[in-house]
């Protein structure tokens, strides 16, 4: 994600949830402090990063304190494995190995431990990742709620693609590989007990092989991410920020399934604000589009496929992101605060 | 770390502290509910795992959880620097890359992370290594502690070296690169105002350099391993069992500083099982011994190097640790079951 401008001081003397959002807090927080600190690169934050010496290696790490543990379409273990696995998709880059960083609550239930890491043993699996290496903490009652998990993936960069938050070209299509809202529509209906759980799941899942289907278009595939934390709304806004143009989309062209539709407007979310974690933005030259698109919906997980909208010159105006409403109406769509969505993934 | 017997099932029907203390029932943890799940390797659990495809390659992760954050001689910022940078130097590996995903308690001061990432970040720098991506979670009141932190480093093995926890031999010398038991004693007597902390520091160091330092006699190093959670008798006892042999070492060569002798005796514990993070143990063929010793000691984070003990065959008890105490008798070191220290590290 790209860095934005800080907030006041005086706002931020405490850590608020929102700075975990992946929102403009969270933002904040990386240039203001984390950064500075670090020695963190000053361009724009991608998914992965190269890992200096070696020219086709990148490292991602994530971690995950979803709440609940379980909910419908996956679970903490599952979802630290394609988090992380989808960080290194969206740098153009297959899964080499994983690491595990277990951060376990004393009193946990081992059975609960245990269903947790089959299915994150069962998600490296179908994935074809090996789990090379991991950790395990424990500290006391209420230290920690129950589980949290880190993972980092070393991923290898498939030849011919080179992608880039900041490599979005005006004419670019923008495309989106499937259907939007259903995580965080999910986690948030299971943990406070809704009931749109029963009509809805997370689509949590590995782009990985989506990524591998692109590759064949080679340069003219110029920026994925998968909108998680801070949704399309973060994810397009920081495309628009760091390549420094314009994005715009037709809202009739979201792909928002209708129990999503009916679970935002229940609560008051916005479904551009809410996080996926098995869909990304593909921006590729607008003569590949239409490859891009049937190459994306020749797997399963790419069925839903679409095409939003396209990138214009900035016009003096770089990183703004509008979406066309249904009346024909322009909206700037802004990145979001942040605080909508605690411990979402 | 190595596998050992499982403990009856009854025991562990909840996470106990002492599964994150690198004991025994760390061990048991890992044998009958994380390896199995995640497919983790059947052999010797090394401190950093070679990366598949990247022969050169080793990948090490960790999670801090210390408790306080700030003691005498480091914090938890440069406690997750050099706990990684020694798990891959343990592989004979020098340092290459650094992710930093941050676990935040919502309330935290924010002058208190800044602190945090200011010493991370100069710890990284003294290195030499590169923090080149990482993430930020935060939880609400009461789900975490503060800060919790999992680093994950990529490094590269020095060529000549080859060292593994399976490849002690008979005859080969055991040395200690420093002083025994700083870090534990520290940590506890800052967490429960003892007292001691007025008069003892952390080691916590990078021992990278003095892996580099030992290069030079290549195949003459057969294991390295510095002597973290479950302190020396863990380590040892680890060693022991993956390479089925025998060590025995003096309990009159151990160098344990006069004020961590006293705080082990009032508080009861044994200095061996007490966690170190800034010293190494190094299995060299006993022809290289002397040359060993004095590559540690030309740095200064090895200027207290000395010869301990050595190994010698199994003679039907693989795995045993034996200690010659100063009255000439022979104590069996056993593993530490683990509940001893918790948030150590």
């Amino acid at each position: 994600m790209s860095t934005s401008c800080p907030l006041p001081r005086a706002e931020n003397e405490r850590v608020l949830l929102g700075h975990g959002a992946g929102g403009r807090l969270t933002a904040e927080l990386l240039a203001s402090t984390v950064l500075p600190a670090t020695g963190g690169p000053r361009g724009p934050l991608e998914d992965a990063a190269l890992v200096p010496g070696c020219p086709d290696l990148v490292l991602s790490t994530d971690g995950f304190v979803v709440s609940p543990l379980f909910f419908p379409g996956g679970d903490i273990g599952s979802l630290a494995v394609h988090g992380t696995v989808n960080d290194l998709a969206m740098r153009g880059a297959e899964p080499v190995a994983l690491s595990v960083a277990l951060l376990l609550e004393e009193g946990l239930e081992l059975a609960e431990l245990e269903a947790v890491l089959a299915s994150l043993g069962k998600a490296a699996q179908e994935v074809g990742v090996p789990v090379i290496t991991g950790d395990t903490k424990v500290v006391g009652r209420g230290a920690a709620d129950k589980v949290f998990i880190t993972t980092t993936g070393v991923g290898r960069r498939l030849p011919g693609l080179s992608v880039s938050a900041a490599a979005a070209r005006p004419g670019d299509a923008v495309l989106l590989s499937g259907p939007l809202g259903l995580h965080g529509t999910t986690v948030l209906s299971t943990r406070e007990g809704l009931g749109f759980e029963a009509d809805i799941a997370s689509d949590t899942r590995p782009l990985h092989r989506l990524v591998a289907a692109l590759a064949g278009l080679g340069d003219a595939v110029h920026v994925l991410r998968d909108p998680t934390r801070g949704g399309l709304a973060a994810a397009l806004n920081e495309i628009a920020q760091d390549s420094r143009v314009r994005v715009e989309f037709d809202e009739g062209a979201l792909p928002v399934p209708e129990p999503v539709a009916a679970a935002c407007d229940i609560l008051g979310l916005d479904v551009l604000h809410v996080a996926n974690e098995g869909c990304m933005v593909v921006f590729v030259a607008a003569d590949a589009a239409d490859a891009a698109l049937a190459a994306l919906r020749s797997l399963p997980e790419g069925g839903g496929a679409v095409r939003l909208g396209e990138v214009t010159a900035a016009d003096g105006h770089p990183g703004r992101v509008v979406m066309r409403t249904a009346v024909g109406a322009r909206r700037v769509v802004d990145m979001p605060l942040g605080e909508q969505l605690p411990r979402i993934c």
